[in-house]
């Protein structure tokens, strides 16, 4: 029977928005079930010295990945608008994604934000953008004040311990049972495996 | 009509092994050419602050990359042993690779050194384990001294700041015409533009 694979996504992360735009067929043509985990890559990364992202800090690596998204984007029909800035800052829309409990919600409103941040290079900390994105999938606007509230703050805190307690280091990240797998490369691995276990 | 693909590679490098060891049977299907390219990583990390591996540096990126490694070595049928210390001094099995001028030779014997260190744990900064992997090679031992000339050294110097220029900051790395690929997940992406071009 196939167990469920846990997706950790990083809103300000480009290779995030490849596996979120994928992952719900990859998993549907194996009969997985996915559960959409926003956390923080900001906290893990300062842990180590970093105050910004790796693309920026180190420069040839950032311009390797822009190119290889083009490539990537390109093989998969998808479009490609570098947001400004970069990273965006993701918090509220890891919030309001925390505060929608249904999971089908979840991967509606996840796939809106990084089509708007990294398809139309929209800045995804506005609120308007982020009502746009609610109204996109089918949600409605005050979701956006509900994700304001302290447990919903508190949530995202303990999903960042949670991704750190599990090794996570980057996003995106699945883990499947015992199982770790970074990076969209892995994707198919991470479903392949929680149809084995 | 099919280009050449460049390999550079590290020596000290887990997934630089993965490529080293698929990347004549990849290449032939396609009917694509390789240029084995050794060259240091040390002296590009050192540039960005860095002392070690990053692998050593990052903790959690390192556990990651051994249960990676493993995970993908026995789906490939490969070995795999770590050895210590990691990462290895790669430096006289770049400048044997770079002093054999033959193509063919090169291939045999980069493949000869990754099963000694990856595949046996063996310390391939040792010139004993480097006599062994020439002589599994089918070369003469006398190639080690040879590596020993100045002119290897800096060609090795040479090699490693036209890695840089070619913006390339970690390995395996593919050079196709104006295209880099980084890491043995885009080896196939890499020789399929060579066909293209």
């Amino acid at each position: 029977m196939a167990t469920t694979v846990q997706f950790w996504f990083e809103f300000a992360s480009t290779y995030s928005y490849l596996s979120a735009m994928r992952i719900v067929k990859v998993a549907a043509t194996q009969g997985v079930v996915i559960e959409w985990q926003p956390f923080l890559l900001g906290p893990i990364f300062a842990e180590q010295g970093w105050k910004t992202s790796p693309f920026n800090l180190y420069p040839a690596k950032g311009r390797y990945m822009w190119r290889d998204m083009e490539r990537l984007c390109a093989k998969r029909g998808l479009p490609l608008v570098q947001p400004e800035p970069f990273p965006q800052n993701s918090l509220q829309a890891a919030r309001v994604t925390l505060s929608l409990e249904d999971q089908q919600q979840r991967a509606a409103f996840v796939r809106a934000v990084y089509t708007a941040e990294f398809g139309e290079g929209r800045n995804i900390s506005e609120s308007g953008v982020l009502r746009g994105c609610l109204d996109a999938a089918g949600l409605p606007s005050d979701v956006l004040d509900r994700a304001q509230d302290p447990d919903i703050k508190n949530a995202l805190f303990e999903q960042t311990a949670r991704a750190k307690e599990n090794g996570l280091f980057g996003a995106p990240s699945f883990i499947v049972g015992t199982e770790l797998f970074w990076g969209d490369d892995r994707l198919d691995d991470a479903i392949l495996h929680a149809t084995s276990i």
